[in-house]
């Protein structure tokens, strides 16, 4: 059952308790529709005040939808004839993309405000530029960042930027760390969020001139509801010691990349060390529910969704390799932040910011 | 028996094989000479043709050589009034420490051509500072380099900078590629290294535009002694894609202390994961020879030793809280170092670099 397509003015369908509406570019990701629609039917048996408005191709989104009847009665389809490439380059994702593709749609509809998120498994350079052209940086707000959830020994923290913002920038770090700790409230409920920055040696006088700004700043103006801890290393990151990691966005990447790379690296070790004797083979097999929750606690299909802060909106970035179960994730991430209000924490986090004026910053 | 202190000019004691001779910092590291010491007395067993000038505080040194009766006969003890605080700044150990200390004089003994090598436990940022004072950077190289050698699941690979020279330069991470294939052909014995530029994202155009001029011209140029295999990220490090994986000294100290991190957390999670049944308690235990095997490959201590690339003389930095084990391992690494010749050879491949001309590098 394929619910007939609405506007996105429509009214949502009557529910029991207030419903969250998201914005679903189904083509993104390696394999659009047939992962995207079965992913919005995991995330909608756990949060169940979902509806959906879906972006792509209409033959190929409702076909997908035939086997979740109950997705289907809560989801509305707005065909959009362009699906942009993963390995498009996001100059040539706008060009192609812009007004027509289910990317821009779907960005389009929460800029609107059809939708209060969206979610896409698209190529993130395209789904960044086309967010920033759409939907535009809060006041305020010259970068957005990408955010990403770290697991930890204690938990989780949130690293940004992890890849949107190249280059070191004091304000930029600053604004950074109150995105971050904004996020953490919402996301984790933390009052007061720990708030590192990222740096190398903590001991000594070294590290960029504008990472040592950051600091000052985020030392001396002390802004309401996040506590600033000082310089952490990438060690201290998977350790737990902040609630929030902020750096600018290459180093982010590489640490996010190397620290998912070294995982993938031990889970290799261990199957090599483990294959040599039957013994440990036989221990493996005993410690196995062990080594699946270990396995799963590191993999990134289930810490899947890198989240765009400080745009006029928000936009959930899917892993493009992940399956339903790694896309639900995601969807689960946006209906979480949505329920927690945090585009509107941010905006009033954001005035706080309006404060900042570092003659100093470039 | 504590060898009567000789002169560094002194001839080695007489052996069967071509004797290398090392200067040691004994101050450095949390420990000084006890630590230091004992890792002498490991190193020399397996590296028989060692012999060692040591400075620092001549009684603390010579008690603990006092066990050590073959180290002591092939080691002199020179005094050296000052040790320079783990903690103290680069500028404040240049300030105390210039001629007087161990750390100035174990570089200086190098300089004068009284030692193959030095190697260091001490302050990471007073080493660097001291070094390129005393030692001065190699002609054509502005900014040495800190390399780290990484366990890959193929081997181990070579990163650099891992945080001497901090802030991207296209210049410099040519250098960088040289330096890395150089320490590659010598340690490693690989003829023609493969060669990565760290960054992020490999099918878009995005990352730091000096990288991106630095990848042209390593494809461009065509120097002889390594193969330029483009782009790598964060994940590709421990997969082993490439022998050696060049960045600036931010992104390359973060990307090593995020490595580290996460395989302390895995370790944890590890832990944790079995302390919770009986039945993977006893499959640990089974297979506890193999996740013995699985810690020492990650352990820093065994994979001690960062080297100093690009000065005029060879400095291998411990790590600072290291033992005896760890503070060996990077002894050995020396050892391999001179008897592969790789300040020779670095010296010839940056003949290669003087026909370097950027007009465009910063």
């Amino acid at each position: 059952m394929v619910a007939a397509p609405r506007g996105p003015d429509a009214d949502p369908p009557t529910m029991t308790r207030a419903t969250i509406r998201l914005s679903i570019d189904a083509m993104g990701g390696d394999h659009g529709p047939d992962m995207v629609v079965p992913g919005l039917a995991v995330a909608l048996v756990r949060c169940p005040e979902l509806t959906f408005d879906l972006f792509g191709d209409r033959a190929a989104i409702e076909r997908a939808l035939l086997p979740h009847q109950r997705l289907a009665a809560v989801s509305s389809v707005h065909h959009a004839a362009v699906a942009i490439p993963m390995d498009a380059k996001p100059s040539q994702a706008l060009r192609m993309g812009r007004r027509d593709s289910s990317m821009w749609r779907a960005l389009d509809h929460v800029r609107s405000g059809g939708a209060m998120a969206t979610v896409s498994a698209g190529n993130t350079g395209a789904l960044m530029t086309m967010a920033k052209v759409c939907l535009r940086g809060m006041e305020g707000i010259d970068r957005p960042a990408l955010a990403a959830i770290w697991p930890t020994v204690r938990g989780e923290c949130i690293v940004l930027d992890v890849g949107a913002s190249i280059g070191v920038d004091t304000r930029n770090l600053v604004t950074h760390a109150l995105l971050g700790a904004a996020m953490s409230r919402a996301v984790f409920g933390i009052e007061a969020p720990r708030v590192g920055l990222l740096n190398i040696g903590v001991e000594e006088v070294k590290g960029l001139e504008e990472v040592r700004e950051a600091g000052q700043i985020l030392r001396t103006r002390n802004f309401p509801g996040l506590r600033y801890e000082g310089f952490v290393e990438g060690d201290d990151i998977g350790r737990g010691v902040v609630d929030v990691v902020v750096t600018e966005g290459f180093s982010g990447n590489i640490a996010l990349k190397t620290a998912e790379g070294t995982a993938r690296q031990l889970a290799q070790y261990l199957r090599m060390s483990i294959g040599r004797t039957l013994r440990a083979r036989l221990g493996y097999l005993l410690a196995k529910p062990a080594f699946i929750r270990l396995r799963d606690k590191m993999d990134p299909r289930k810490i899947n969704g890198a989240v765009f802060l400080g745009l006029n909106g928000l936009v959930i970035k899917s892993h493009g390799g992940t399956d339903a179960e790694g896309f639900a994730s995601a969807v689960e991430l946006a209906h979480d932040m949505v329920r927690n209000d945090l585009p509107r924490r941010i905006a009033a986090d954001v005035s706080a910011l309006k404060e900042l004026e570092l003659a100093d910053a470039s």
